[in-house]
């Protein structure tokens, strides 16, 4: 079955940054088969089951979001504004209250939310990741999933470090997936020991996954570094061996030069979480050092409890605006390079700029129509612009991953959520029980 | 007529920050007439003309824009990343193509963006600022207005500082109007003589009507400050004797501590623009600092060319992440500040905290109803972090001003956006052919 979709300017984010301002797209299931300008096209467009009018909409490749932690969904709007919340309540009511089935429904919900807002790739890592992974397949968002390892008993394993065996199990289990691609995450530099950081690497490099963790996040992070190993967080990992094409460190927010470099000359990627940073007060990554170095960056929602909404939409705004200032010059990152890290950029964070990430054919059909009828969306002189600046989740009208319709009208074409967050309330009871023990922070 | 809605969350935003977990109103055209929560009332809930059913939506008061330029529409998403625009094209552009019908589509369009969007109340201050007060009057929101005085000539004034009389006419037309208020506004601090600052001032006094300004905003501004006159441009103004109760200085983002302590001891008041700020790489105001020595602080969009959007969500989220980052401390602003920012505290800028700002019986009925159904909005521990982290413009989903209903279902009912946006690109073909001279910046 082929779609065309016309009457849009369509941003290709190709490596000639192409956009056709009276733009058209055909694709099928499989991949994206033309892209175009509908006015330079002599004969007619290329017939098509499905025909869309894109209503002058902006036609963009589906935004990637490469650090979060889908289904921490309960937690939304829990003691934002507490300090130190991740050990004082975050850890504790995870392992006392999260299940199987609270992680099924919340990531069910979550992924709704990422399509609503034009999320057609995502990194995750949490616990029970394997029902997470289920509600990915099941709803039909692309996906890098990993099971978190972690030095400290967790609501998936009474072991400190479970998590690894766990991991295995999961990577077996969904490797070979279409769309759903097993990753190995240990938690954070801080949490786990040097040998099972180690150990982690090494299941990633057995089974050829990518490796994910926190780095350079905490100030208290930073400190344990310095005393224990005389050492920057990112220096430690390179000592180590596990930094590397396949790493993806998430947040970087405290880096030396020497840090930049050591990521630079391995090829490991970041994971720029500027909405969690900022909302914890904890600092603003060095990006623009970061990408004048050649180090790739993606952005990331982080999870909803860090950083509530799970688009990219905020992140644009705020990485824009918050590189401008941290730099004291509005040219940097103009609008087009912010789209390009929620897009082709994150594909390259993920090893999968040949399969998504901008519009070109051959690519996997992952795109979202962005409407421009809205008062925010007018007038229309910069798409860049009007994305970055402009836009928000509300604007997001259509997306397709592989060629599959999944956001129709601003509407879940395949579940409703409605019905999402029904099921998920009925699985909260006991979460929100336990979660009035921690009242006074909230 | 009485209106009545039930079964909200109801922010007070009052002195003791009464939240009403099942809350009801009741309202007239003229003001709140009882607030309370469902539950605990005795008796049937108070009769009335119209009830409306608020389905566990946030009910708040009006938010409150206190800097805007609400006729720059025709500029929004127009060389977002072009350093010193306003010199380089904004200024040439107004000059070249600003028309009063211009104006008056424009901001016609300006309010319906921010009425979506849930703000009731805006100060503004633009050229032909007697079409925006056409504007707001027509659509029913409340604002207060002023022509700006500037030394250079203007797109309604030949001769620079033209804008004095014409504010002084504009005033006398439009002062005892119920929801407009005619107020003085001279440009900025470097772009007025000290004598026509001071001339402007005085038209304030006269006319006891509020007087506002660009201050302490951009980097040559204090450099020339500090060249000229050994002062800082707040310091300036103090000695000049324009600062007071009815001042309102806008973006202070360049301040000393003897600049704070003077807005405090004159009660000048500060309008916060966060989102223009940064998006232009300005720099973080020190509006902690401000607060701590009691300057009132409200929030502003500044204008779409700008700040992009009229909303205010934008800047509950960025001022929260940036004064957080700013003081690397995530308990600075807790979201309920935030919220008191755009709405009581907007009020008290505006010298308005008797009428709006807070729903309390005996204030004007300014409200607005926040759904929660939409994906981003659960769940709600926290209403006030979920409309600092969580909302977006798009979950308004009704609004009053002075208890007259100008939003139900996230649409306009006294207007559409469609027909509104029609007459303003019907008005904008010149403007977009003088716009093309400055294509090579855009």
């Amino acid at each position: 079955m082929k779609t065309r979709i016309e009457h849009v300017t369509l941003l290709t984010m190709d490596s000639q940054n192409r956009v056709f301002s009276d733009g058209y797209i055909l694709f099928d299931e499989d991949q994206i088969l033309q892209i175009g300008d509908r006015g330079s096209q002599k004969n007619s467009l290329p017939d098509a089951d499905v025909k869309i009018d894109g209503r002058n909409g902006i036609l963009m490749p589906g935004m990637i979001n490469v650090h979060s932690h889908i289904p921490m969904i309960p937690f939304r709007s829990m003691g934002d504004d507490c300090p130190d919340r991740l050990r004082r309540f975050l850890f504790p009511l995870e392992l006392e209250a999260m299940t199987p089935e609270l992680v099924y429904a919340a990531s069910r919900y979550a992924v709704c939310e990422l399509l609503l807002a034009g999320v057609t790739s995502v990194l995750d890592m949490y616990y029970f990741e394997d029902q997470a992974a289920r509600a990915c397949d099941e709803l039909g968002i692309r996906a890098w999933l990993g099971e978190t390892i972690i030095g400290q008993e967790t609501c998936d394993s009474k072991e400190p470090y479970g998590g690894l065996a766990i991991c295995e199990d999961f990577i077996k289990k969904w490797q070979g997936h279409d769309r759903i691609h097993p990753i190995a995450a240990p938690h954070a530099t801080n949490t786990n020991s040097p040998e099972m950081l180690k150990a982690a690497f090494e299941l990633a490099e057995k089974y050829g996954v990518l490796y994910t963790l926190h780095a350079s996040e905490m100030d208290y992070e930073m400190s344990h570094f310095r005393e224990a190993y005389g050492k920057t967080p990112i220096a430690f990992l390179h000592d180590l061996g596990v930094l590397g094409e396949r790493t993806i460190a998430a947040h970087c927010i405290h880096m030396t030069d020497q840090d930049i470099r050591l990521m630079a000359e391995t090829n490991t990627k970041a994971a720029h979480c500027i909405g969690s940073n900022t909302k914890a007060g904890k600092g603003i990554s060095p990006v623009l050092d970061m990408k004048k170095a050649g180090v790739e960056v993606g952005l990331g929602s982080d999870g909803p409890s860090s950083g509530n909404t799970l688009d990219l939409f905020t992140q644009f705004k705020m990485t824009a605006c918050f590189q401008k200032t941290k730099y004291h010059d509005r040219r940097v990152f103009s609008a087009r390079e912010i789209v390009e890290l929620g897009t082709i950029g994150g594909a390259r964070v993920l090893g999968a700029e040949q399969e998504t990430g901008s519009l070109e054919p051959g690519k996997r059909a992952d795109l979202v129509l962005v409407e421009t009828s809205s008062a925010n969306m007018f007038p229309l002189y910069n798409p860049y612009s009007s994305l970055v600046y402009s836009a928000n989740a509300s604007n997001v009208d259509s997306v397709w991953v592989q060629g599959r319709q999944l956001v129709g009208g601003k509407r879940l074409l395949h579940t409703d959520i409605t019905t999402e967050r029904s099921r998920l309330q009925e699985r909260m009871g006991c979460f929100q029980k336990q979660a009035q023990k921690y009242q006074h922070m909230l």
